[in-house]
């Protein structure tokens, strides 16, 4: 479907170079899960955490630690490479994206899990090159899964430090043949103001309901779930553990990583409602702060698989409620 | 706290038949684990799937199997012990509770996970005496998380075949203030009929909205989260990755190995809004088809720990919106 990677004029890191890159990504995610796992006993030892903007939105000390890690760890072997990352960002290091390769890290997907040791937390590290992902690794130390995606060269799920190594999606990819078959992520996030809590809640209750019992646009869907991080998130649907996820606000650090491993998984990304659903390349998605992913589907006999992905897209953004992200 | 097992006349059985029982029903659970697994490659291969109740209330055929497995296994070795599985209840084996001992097994929590791969799914064998959960082992064969609980014994989780244990809860209890620094487990469930939708819609919103905003009983919790099965969610709050959660409609089976292993973590388990909150020990919580349960709190210098779980969850139940469990 896509060029191959030497053949697409657009690149000059070749496969060869993402291949090493991936290599010295993958250690050092383990290496920063380390840190992860010692942090979380100190946490839950000790209880401290600093608050972020608000009381909902969580930092510690060991998001900046570990981003220190993983910063200092690229550009000792990387130098002419950039580097996007959620503390740094945070601190006041705001260049524009470019055509350059960049790294773009989340130290600690799941910053409120993490605090609180529900064990669905990761590291996220991706590379973007001409503006578009073309690298992922994503590591959770807790329930040991390691998700990596390359350009052009699949996605994998590596468990048992490599001695389990599955492609993804797992399953052979099954027809999906309406949102009422579906098990769908979606998450109540930190934004709590009133019209974003009122917009998810009418969401995920057209999401959830019986249309023939008085809920408007109700869908039915198989179920609703929520792990607390994009990153998971976005891997579980790359896996085929869930049908579909929507955020609004991820920033790219939360979804850079993600995004390649999903579209080398078979998924459809996309951006807001109102953006083409032929934007899956487009790197307004990376940075466009809303978000949705399904899983790959089956050519049936009657519909293409990529068809059937960019109806579903219709049909959840026509039963949610949208809204702008918080700044 | 509770009395020793020897010196409680109510119990016959003694702390040492239940280590033995322990071991044998943990050695079974990791049987069924296997058959899971199996049955989830096979599912995932057909994607064939039954639907029960309605089309979001699934059984499969593993269901009915690991059942068979369970019971006849357990059957052998303790021929006088009675049994209530969720699937043969279904079929119309409905033996009132007796104060004799009796096996309680949901074979398969989490169908629409396992039917999805959404790798939060386990096998629950449970044993209730004098009308009590006094035995209880959970396990999740996915993400490799085996609970155990025994009455007077304690609660604990073991990984790695058995290499790793740890008794539970993970941390030490810290104390609790409010809602607000609380993560909660939700669920949206199979029973989608309107009121249940806008009373769990409702619900949701003040757990998560912000109280300044304009959410009525706004509580701003850290956040909700959903993870498709009680048994595992039970799991979650002993362990302390979760602080609360809560579930109308339940059945014994769902919750009855969890109900030992959370109580034994130092968890509070209680009923309805309207039972009081004593009733840690009752057989209604069991059978009572309303649920709530808390973590270990540890005192803190104004309020003992028991008591904060007391007001917690008076406070839980004062923001949240009753309503009938379907039949």
């Amino acid at each position: 479907m896509s060029p191959t990677f030497e053949n697409d004029p657009r690149f000059e890191i070749t496969s060869s170079d993402l291949r090493d890159l991936l290599s010295f990504v993958t250690s050092l995610a383990r290496s920063a899960g380390d840190v992860i796992l010692e942090g979380s006993e100190a946490i839950l030892a000790s209880g401290s955490v600093d608050e972020k903007k608000n009381s909902v939105d969580l930092v510690t000390e060991y998001d900046v630690r570990v981003e220190e890690l993983v910063k200092e760890t690229l550009r000792k072997s990387y130098p002419t490479f950039k580097f996007i990352g959620e503390e740094s960002y945070a601190a006041g290091s705001r260049a524009p994206l470019t055509d350059e390769p960049t790294f773009c890290v989340d130290p600690i997907d799941g910053t409120t899990n993490f605090v609180h040791g529900f064990p669905h937390v990761c590291i996220s590290i991706g590379l973007i090159y001409k503006k578009l992902p073309v690298l992922g690794v994503i590591y959770n130390p807790f329930l040991d899964q390691l998700y990596t995606g390359l350009k052009d060269q699949g996605a994998f799920l590596i468990r048992k430090n490599g001695q389990h190594r599955v492609q993804l999606p797992i399953a052979k990819p099954k027809h999906l043949p309406s949102l009422s078959k579906g098990l769908l992520g979606v998450e109540w996030g930190s934004d709590r103001s009133d019209p974003v809590i009122q917009a998810k809640g009418e969401s995920f209750k057209r999401l959830a309901g019986n249309p023939h019992e008085g809920v408007v646009k109700g869908q039915m869907a198989h179920s609703l779930r929520s792990l607390g991080s994009a990153a998971l998130n976005f891997c579980m649907v790359a896996q085929g553990g869930m049908d579909m996820y929507w955020e609004i606000g991820c920033w790219p650090w939360d979804v850079c990583a993600a995004m390649i491993i999903a579209q080398e998984a078979g998924c459809f990304v996309a951006g807001s409602s109102t953006s083409p659903l032929d934007n899956v390349a487009s790197e307004d998605v990376l940075t466009g702060r809303k978000h949705i992913v399904i899983r790959a589907i089956g050519d049936s006999e009657d519909e293409k698989g990529v068809d059937a992905q960019k109806r579903l897209i219709r049909e959840f953004y026509e039963t949610v409620e949208d809204f702008p992200p918080a700044a």
